[in-house]
């Protein structure tokens, strides 16, 4: 249902919501298509015309620096104009649904929102109400999902590593709640990736995780032995109140990533962090910043994707993305 | 004396902070050229080059992210440059006056100050003190005036029913407190509509309102009965505490716009809203979303609106607006 | 050292942290190009193309809207990109640090961090820590330094009296805790003033205040004798909790700058203050808006300024800037 909704009846990207249920194809495309993006990021003129006179809306209910300025920095060089918007919760829930909200900025003719909510499901229910003109892309709902963050994840992972079909990969830390481990999983698994672990303590694994299509391990050692990649994830420390996890140094002493648990990876091993670290506690500084580190280049990727996403969507192509998938 | 400040010795429009005062021609002649920029809005780039190079800043002494994106809308889709600043009134009054702040972005040589001020008369005061290259427009400032709002409102009127003089005009809601109210009944009058009547309670009807040229009813029944056009206003839920409305429950029975009240009016009769809608409180969901309600093309038109006043104001034009009038 | 920094392996403007160690030359061509750009505000089309393509960020971790504004402006006018960020250092501290922000931002290729920051020394130490293609300016760090204030404030002298050799300069105000003093003290030495006084109560001087080569006054009679330039600091109102300040009215009677006192300067003598002013504190309403007044074309040349600044640092140029010096 939510595939269908993702694309229009010629077979185009209208929205990205989630990476569940997108084919290999599909995902290629975007892959090749940040590619080309790359490029424009290493000019003395970082911009190009594709989106000229397309408005964006950064609609944020939940607050990320660091998400909204990828997204505004991806559309400004693609030459459309951004309007950020800090909804707090609490005043759409005041005054004013979220849909009269979206169905109000629909109306002043813009075209493509980018929506982060602390609901999971958020971002799709927008999109079930938008009319044709209007696209949207999920920037993090809930414990749902995080797509354009899967997306930069696989395509570091395929510009260092090539081949997904030969690669181990090991995902760290709280899979239980984290939207990116489950876009991560949902792209890894369709590119073809060799095997794919979960390695995290029992209290931050969902539980019935194989059905994801990956193997949990409680055992770190165990978990990075022989892998290709390594994906952190970042730990909230809000969890830390809770029963989850008893105590920063007992996290960072059994799971955090240190340069001997890296050791038990394969000596090529690359590592990734989606940011913001907690350095000292999900990873060491030794290994955020060592050689093996993927971590600012995944920033920089980001941009490529972000671009890449929306360009796809809004930007006019001649053969669509999905009927060839 | 205010009408005097809004043009400039040749006639030409240099600030909106009223409607009142306003001659037929100069309104017509705003809603003439906002007709212009609807087309803009349906265009694949929706941009034009008018204002490339201009500075138009967002000067909101008061919160409203609504109207702020509305005129930043507007104004990036003439080509201008948009700074968005908010300003706390503390923090004013404590170092800095208000004529201070205004007079530095001036020296910084903006163009033109967008302005949202809690002070009944703070836009005209700021016009008052502006050398002649700085325009000013009010974007509502305390109960006073509301003037692209009204815009808006009689440009959707004007392009779903036509002809002023031949229509019945009812404004429902808080009609004393209410800077919508009082811009939207200097329009209609100045525009000729055959009758128009307020309707609300006593404690939210203003002392002698028939001398703005309205006809008073506190029945809804027997004020809308046979009216062409429902423009409602919105409560605001602090009037709850005081005295002014007994509660929630029993303004929406007595003044809430139902489908049974609204069948009192015309058959083809169109409904307005300012918004953000307090959805069973001032009005139904049914009539809001229903076939009569034209509360988000409003929203459309009023980009159109504010582009239209923007580009009067800053572009160069051969015939004056007023000197016509 | 922090001279070392400020320039390139080919004497190229890269970052601009402090006006310590700048030459003459140096100075002088930030200045004349600075003068170049004074017609660009003076136009319709306020807008060169020179940035086009580059991203500017607004690197705030203290909040100030009205240095941001300038930046913002000058940014834009040049055609540049910005990212306006505001981080409350308590964020940073909690999860990421200083670094791992800038750096993020470094990888989403950006290109000039306009830094604000509460701590001396923290644009510093983020331009020790950026690659070739990224550069810094100092938007104000602690009390350490303001250099585009004390660059506008040069500028400014020199555009309306001058020479420096021949003149006779007066600081008013906090010396002790004012980083604008200080850069305005680097910059007026440099470019050779006759005399370079400041004038504070004991508290709020400096010790060995001598050693930045200047006379101290505490009686600003004779401190203001015979000066060509009376320049004001902004009094922070935080102080007169201290120690440091009595009170505001017995501040205001022995320091604040009145018509009575400034008779006491040549009868031709300008005024400056960065602002935003506090009138009836450090300065008189009378004085503050008297012809003699320049506080309202500093904002003016502050545009310039930083276009002038930016532009040398990111425009493509033949000669380059320190080489010459």
């Amino acid at each position: 249902m939510t595939k269908g909704i993702q694309f229009d009846a010629s077979g185009k990207l209208t929205h990205l919501l989630t990476l569940e249920g997108l084919s290999r194809q599909a995902l290629v495309e975007i892959l090749d298509t940040a590619e080309s993006f790359i490029a424009v990021g290493e000019r003395e003129i970082k911009k190009v015309p594709l989106l000229r006179g397309h408005t964006v809306v950064n609609l944020f209910f939940e607050p990320s620096t660091r998400t909204r300025t990828t997204f505004e920095i991806a559309a400004k060089r693609l030459s459309a104009d951004v309007i950020n918007l800090g909804v707090s919760t609490s005043s759409t829930t005041k005054g004013e649904t979220l849909l009269d909200t979206v169905r109000n900025l629909e109306a002043m003719r813009t075209d493509l929102f980018v929506v982060r909510h602390a609901e999971s499901g958020a971002a799709h229910l927008i999109a079930q109400h938008v009319p044709k003109h209007v696209h949207i892309i999920n920037a993090g709902d809930g414990r749902h999902a995080h797509p354009t963050q899967g997306l930069l994840d696989v395509f570091t992972i395929r510009r260092h590593k090539g081949a997904f079909e030969k690669l181990k990969v090991a995902l760290i830390g709280d899979i239980l709640h984290s939207r990116v481990a489950r876009s991560d999983i949902h792209a890894l698994n369709t590119l073809g990736v060799k095997e794919l672990r979960v390695i995290a303590p029992k209290t931050l694994l969902p539980t019935a995780v194989e059905k994801l299509g990956v193997v949990p391990y409680t055992d770190i050692e165990a978990g990075l032995d022989d892998v290709d990649v390594v994906m952190m994830l970042r730990i909230q420390r809000e969890r830390m109140q809770g029963a989850h996890i008893p105590s920063e140094q007992e996290y960072f002493r059994v799971y955090g990533l240190t340069p001997d648990k890296l050791a038990c990876a394969k000596p090529d091993a690359i590592v990734l962090h989606p940011g913001p670290m907690n350095r000292g506690l999900e990873i060491d500084s030794t290994v955020a910043d060592g050689p093996r580190s993927l971590i600012l280049p995944q920033v920089t990727y980001g941009i490529a994707v972000r671009m890449a996403v929306m360009a796809l969507i809004l930007g006019g192509r001649e053969e669509p993305l999905g009927r060839r998938a």
